[in-house]
């Protein structure tokens, strides 16, 4: 439908003007930077790979999928899914390859489960005849599973669940019951609608064998078990599962509920890699190595560190590329010729975006130094040593803590940076704001599992208090053994570091702001006896300092270590963990003047330091977020388009693709009738699917 | 459908259990403390009266709500609002009686910009004569109106607005025209789908008298307008217009795009109270009293202010009842016997609720004092006395800034504490999020409005450095002049408040921490004549350190006034008064330190402080979110229930109202087919609308 708006134009200078400045005002090599960033394994090879493939196909086209309702939007995503997984067979993609693919679509795969939770469980806790039977079934996915662990009212504390398997030794079955309605499952992606099999974790029952009548739980124990009829898909007798409804995020996702009632399964659903109960006696055997089960969870979470970095440079992107384009106002003082300013020129735009662009390469060298101690630690495990286990658990939980929280309220913080365009549609960051809100919460809740990492630091305050002039063991053992060393020359000059002048004088302030707060924990705790739970908050300060100082050190070691980058690009990400230090520093500056790490002097200049950091940085922004190497079509974003073109792309969006203009209402409120004449009511765009 | 799940009850003890328990522990009247708070305008006697009326219209009822799509939400938000408007004349409601009753059904009127500004900028900008023939038609309905101000490319700076209104002195019209997209109204409510009419702003261009082909911009300006045909409803010839498409909240509004085409629009369509173009000669009227138009903007602020707390309110109802009912592991250095803790037991979970908690009771006096200046000023105003007008204006805008955040973040982080359940649809927390989200961006940018607090309280530092030893003429510049006159004696100790011991100091530790930082913003901008832009950061700060003293000081003096409440009541409010500023310190800390009002040993002591004070409003914390009256039908959450029945809540709504729980789905990826079988695909229960 042409009209005048047809030949309209933005005011100049436009977005894309503006953003062509923006790339030529800066040095940085961006093709440089990303292949720094992302070729490493492949991934910017692919995504250019794949990228065209997946466009091709209009059922990928994101144009209306904003405009559904749950059900459809529901049944888009599993025709996505099907799709995806009929073209890896057609293009013959890798895991990886197929993996890139899902990325780029952006859907949260209503299969994710099955890929990942139910195979992997499979391979790593059904024995070898189990292995034999289901991993070609699930394989090929003529079988769909899920992963069924929390229940209604059971979820970080998995001892507390209430299912039930219970033994019955006269027919040799295993009876999965709900005794109550907390006891139901609760959560399970893939389930609700999609699975035909879960594995399910239930109390493992069995006689006691003083007093057989008695029943005895030795906690809870997987079981495979298949839910659903696999020709009508209805669920099996005995069985109530579901979809639980509308949530924040996860559209696409069948979250389930599931109980049982007296259902009968097998001796052979019970996954008997690691323990097993003998079919003639009914005896139970223990796993010998329950630390193995760490391992998952801590490559879970590692992989969620490794993520952010990703997840938090797309909202970044997004708002540094809208605001150079934005402008609002000239300035104040100066002499009100030429256009307005750009509003990423304002500090205050700018110390809400900036420090946030800092952080992307601050969340990429953690997550692969996270990578790498995962890695390692497997290593060291499958050859029989875990002495670094607890290391990588307690880092592993500290950054997953962290880190997602840094990328869950950074992107909402990018989004409010941008206005009242950031609250609409156009903005991008609906979609990956609603879905990333779940991650400070699943595989281990943001707040209580920083309880891990101060026990951990607690533990090796008390080996460094016991014995502080031995070798130390590592670097945190060495860290603290030092620390109590020097505490016993009390009389010594006290001696802060030169935050603003000396890169590695910030690694170190940060390791001793948090070697004091280890300490003072280990006081409370150890010293004074302190109950735990009195100590929560405190312990989740300790966390946050310990992870912080990983991060610093991290992002320091990779600078100093680097042979590669051109100088130009080093300046600036010299600059961008100036930013994220001290503007991190800045933010809790009371903990590290406690701590004798930084003076108040020091203190003070923080925030002068950090606009000057910001200043230098600003010229190179767009092309820093450049180099995360985006495309258009995973930001869908008008905001955030790489040729600037917001406002034509608001525009379009409104004008064109909006099928709420399809509709023509009857405003008189006297009138029952909501849709004025007969028309399209916009039924049109959505019964497409 | 009847199955084995309809005999299932939770786990014991329930959530009636623990709730019932709840409210016997504390010996809060309720009641008494709902009265104080909100019956004095009658709002809890509205509330009662119009519930059930509401209630009773299947119209009404959430259940399905989360589950359709934009378009057929739009739909239900018209529908709904048409019937509110016929009920209100079949109940001969008053307008605080029909507020009720759309507060209570919780959908953003597409109506509201109709009723709010349409009605309220022709009684203020109108002439009588313009008045005489709009306000009937308006306020009867027969036609609907919006107010279409900012435009795609202008937001806050509304002296850059694009739209031209042009004077055809042959014609003796005006000639509407949009020269650019982004010329394009946008945002603009009620005007995308359902309005006939709108307030237009736009750039007035009358010819240069000297040299009369060249035209001369007098500003922006408002026209009334007819947009859409009264028998088609379709957009007049010369003008596109539509709604802008899916948002993060606000899913019922039609926020409209809108241009122009040579549109023209005869003379007596420029509201002309205030200012006029004269039709014969052209020439233009100013208007004699600007600052009158400050009046309606300070107005929605003040409200804004006002209307924080019962949203905040909303969220910690359901955090705190929820937390409740809530189970989660034992003490881990407890005897492991009995039930699991309530979360909310947790200091890690009470340092995300319960200072919030208090928030909402330091928003409450904080909104009464804001409505308290508003009126005074008003009314001095109205006298013609425009003393007050800078105050109140620094005072809406600090506070509009400071409680919008407070509750926008509030609501978030209450979500995030009741882990998974809170990203569910049944936490009744979604919908308020995102329609809340808008508010820190709407009627004046969060972090632009307070370059407005900075202002004025530069300018009053500057007096107060100029005339330290004459009497203050208000509270601010009596502190001020108190501050500088001790400047003075530079020999003479510091001393810090007592913070810990003193209620009184408190209050003045806040003053003096806000003092220093807007004398520090004085020396930057008066005294070094610092580039404005560069320190909007720390004006930011200064506004945010003195609207959080207005906070404190109001709450302070509500409770030292007050002669009626009860001492029980009394007793926790103090404490929730001292959670609330402590809690506000800690964050801050290094401000307060660095001011000279706090010394170094009581902010080490704060979080300790902070503790204790959380542990003796616990047992209050159901009564305290009790009082503030929320129905369950308005919270439509089954985690924040009056009764606690959270779980079987829960399971309703996912076992027996979900639609997706209709369709059945074919897991089968090498089949193209996404339904299994024909049966019912859920669009029954959508399609009723």
């Amino acid at each position: 439908m042409l009209d005048f708006t047809d030949n309209l134009r933005p005011s100049q200078p436009d977005g894309s003007t503006t953003l062509a400045r923006e790339r030529q005002q800066s040095n940085i090599a961006t093709e440089e930077l990303g292949q720094h960033l992302l070729a490493s394994d492949g991934f910017l090879e692919r995504q250019a790979r794949i990228l065209p493939i997946i466009q091709q196909e209009p059922l990928f086209s994101k144009d209306q999928q904003q405009n559904l309702s749950r059900p459809e939007r529901f049944k888009l995503g599993v025709a996505r899914a099907k799709l995806l997984r009929r073209m890896r067979d057609t293009h013959k993609w890798s895991y990886l390859e197929y993996q890139m693919a899902e990325y780029l679509v952006d859907d949260v795969s209503p299969y994710f489960l099955h890929m990942e939770m139910f195979i992997t469980t499979i391979r790593e806790q059904a024995s070898e005849e189990q292995q034999a039977h289901w991993l070609p079934l699930t394989e090929s996915w003529k079988i769909i599973g899920a992963y069924a662990q929390t229940e209604l009212g059971h979820g970080s504390n998995v001892r507390g669940l209430e299912l039930e398997a219970r033994w019955d030794s006269r027919t040799k079955e295993f009876v999965l019951h709900s005794p109550t309605l907390t006891a139901s499952k609760w959560w399970n992606g893939s389930l609700g609608r999609l699975a035909n099999h879960a594995i399910v974790v239930a109390q493992l029952l069995l006689p006691d064998p003083i007093s057989p009548d008695k029943y005895v739980s030795h906690g809870p124990h997987p079981f495979i078990v298949q839910v659903r009829d696999m020709k009508t898909h209805q669920p099996l007798d005995g069985i109530v599962v579901g979809d639980i409804g509308p949530k924040y995020g996860y559209i696409t996702m069948d979250n389930a509920y599931m109980l049982f009632d007296q259902f009968r399964v097998p001796h052979s659903a019970m996954l008997s890699r690691y323990s097993n109960v003998d079919s003639n006696t009914g005896i139970y055997t223990k796993p010998e190595k329950p630390a193995l089960i760490y391992g998952s969870l801590t490559y879970v979470r590692s992989n969620m560190v490794h993520r952010a970095r990703l997840v938090l440079a797309r909202a970044v992107t997004v708002a540094v590329r809208y605001s150079s384009v934005r402008r609002q106002f000239q300035d104040r003082d100066g002499d009100k010729k030429g256009p307005e300013m750009s509003v990423l020129d304002y500090p205050t735009v700018q110390i809400r975006i900036l420090p946030l662009l800092a952080t992307t390469f601050a969340l990429h060298y953690t997550g692969l130094a996270m990578q790498t101690v995962y890695k390692n630690a497997r290593r060291d495990i499958e050859r029989g040593n875990f002495n670094s286990l607890a290391h990588m658990h307690s880092m592993s939980s500290g950054l997953k803590s962290l880190c997602t929280i840094l990328a869950a309220d950074g992107i909402e913080t990018c989004r409010r940076a941008m206005g009242g365009h950031g609250f609409g549609g156009g903005s991008g960051l609906i979609q990956v704001n609603n879905d990333y809100l779940s991650k400070p919460t699943v595989e281990g809740d943001n707040w209580m599992i920083t309880q891990q990492v101060a026990a951990y630091l607690i533990k090796k305050m008390t080996v460094a208090v016991e014995s502080p002039d031995t070798p130390g063991v590592d670097e945190t053992d060495a860290r603290f053994k030092e620390f109590i060393r020097n505490k016993r020359c009390s009389g010594a000059e006290k001696r802060t570091y030169d935050v603003l002048n000396s890169d590695l004088d910030i690694v170190k302030s940060f390791e001793l702001r948090a070697t004091v707060m280890a300490y003072d924990a280990y006081e409370q705790r150890v010293t004074k006896k302190q109950n735990w739970n009195s100590l929560l908050i405190q312990l989740h300060k300790l966390s946050r300092a310990q992870s912080e100082s990983i991060i610093v050190a991290t992002f320091f070691d990779a600078l100093s270590n680097d042979k590669t980058l051109s100088s130009p690009i080093k300046t600036v990400l010299w600059d961008c963990f100036r930013l994220f230090a001290l503007y991190s520093m800045e933010n809790e500056s009371f903990e590290f003047f406690q701590s004798d790490a930084v003076s108040q002097a020091d203190i003070n200049a923080l925030a002068s330091r950090v606009q000057d950091l910001m200043a230098r940085i600003r010229p190179h922004a767009v092309k820093l977020v450049d180099s995360w190497m985006i495309p258009d079509y995973l930001l869908d974003s008008a905001l955030g388009r790489y040729d600037g073109r917001v406002y034509e792309d608001l525009f379009n969006r409104a004008h064109r693709l909006n099928p709420l203009n399809r509709i023509t209402f009857n405003p008189n409120y006297w009138e029952d009738e909501i849709v004025k004449g007969s028309g399209d009511n916009g039924g049109g765009i959505l019964s497409k699917l």
